[in-house]
């Protein structure tokens, strides 16, 4: 099993975490960002994206569809449950993640950190991004504050999927302070046996 | 089981396209888009967003959760498989309905059709959304010119997450005419047994 990575990528790393808590081995394959929309890697991914799982010469795009086969073949039903009320709450984070966290930390991570002042290559302008992902830390909050996890009462890959850009809020110019609820869970998230960081996570305050 | 829907709303529309195609009966509750941020909603959904569905008291919000729900509920394997392979596949899609289709498509036909030029309402500025949709339909382009079905060989929830906004690309100032095998597609959705289409998809040139 190969998966197509780059080492900033926060997509990437979701699938990388969850990689190391299931204690699957696999190859990592760092591709450049400069590569992405060439034909070869097109090949692996019509969206020109990472992460891309490769299995048995299969390509899986997108992290989201890349936790779910994970937690499908090796997690049984405790990281992805397939009763209906479960998978649906699982779900809702995974819309989240993919959502208020992608479009608005991740932009702003963007806008922030890696192109500032070079608006032509965010999707989000960096205001709105902020305000967006204020909604999604929001919501966080209001699940949090009166549970351990967000979808269930155990880790899922809803935790997978958006623990990533909300331990990335510095480098998107965002204080997780009033968020208090988040950074609590955001240690819980990185006490899970398995837990590995990706670069500029070891910036986060403790 | 009630779900709560504006009639404009594309995301409430995936909902009622699927409940109508799998002859689940509901009642539609009409929200004012002015009352989504209040306390009374925002108790049904966080976010302050429709559409959400009502079942036993309980709420699920975000449609791609609904889309999981009501598959895992009511379709046994035939909407969503639970194994690996085919839920990572109809996942793709569902992500790709989350991302480019929502901020391409969507976001184009808010600064297109229902706030022109008041950028404030809207994410993604006009000229980006429209070429992140792009980026959307040329993927499905490539997918459907040598099958069917966007996921599998068959209709999946796939085809729900992605069939609204392809199908009011003209409500977004996007011409539908170059990506002619999404065209082909949008006709064998609408072909499904129980197909139901929302007001603006009259407008659909044949």
């Amino acid at each position: 099993m190969k998966l197509y990575v780059a080492e900033r990528s926060g997509n990437a790393h979701k699938a990388r975490l969850f990689l190391s808590i299931l204690g699957v081995e696999y190859e990592a394959v760092d591709v450049a960002y400069l590569s992405l929309q060439g034909p070869e890697f097109r090949v692996k991914n019509p969206r020109g994206q990472i992460p891309v799982l490769e299995v048995d010469g299969r390509h899986i795009w997108d992290s989201q569809a890349i936790l779910v086969y994970l937690a499908r073949r090796y997690g049984g039903e405790d990281w992805l449950p397939t009763d209906p009320d479960g998978m649906a709450e699982v779900m809702q984070w995974l819309a989240l993640s993919e959502n208020e966290l992608l479009l608005g930390i991740a932009q702003a991570r963007i806008g922030t950190t890696f192109a500032a002042g070079n608006e032509d290559v965010i999707l989000v302008p960096l205001d709105r991004a902020k305000r967006y992902a204020a909604r999604g830390l929001r919501v966080m909050v209001e699940r949090l504050a009166a549970h351990d996890w967000l979808a269930l009462d155990r880790p899922t890959i809803a935790e997978m999927a958006c623990f990533t850009y909300a331990a990335l809020t510095h480098e998107a110019g965002i204080d997780i302070a009033p968020y208090g609820a988040v950074a609590r869970w955001l240690e819980r998230v990185r006490s899970l046996p398995g837990f590995v960081a990706m670069p500029g996570m070891e910036a986060v305050p403790a």
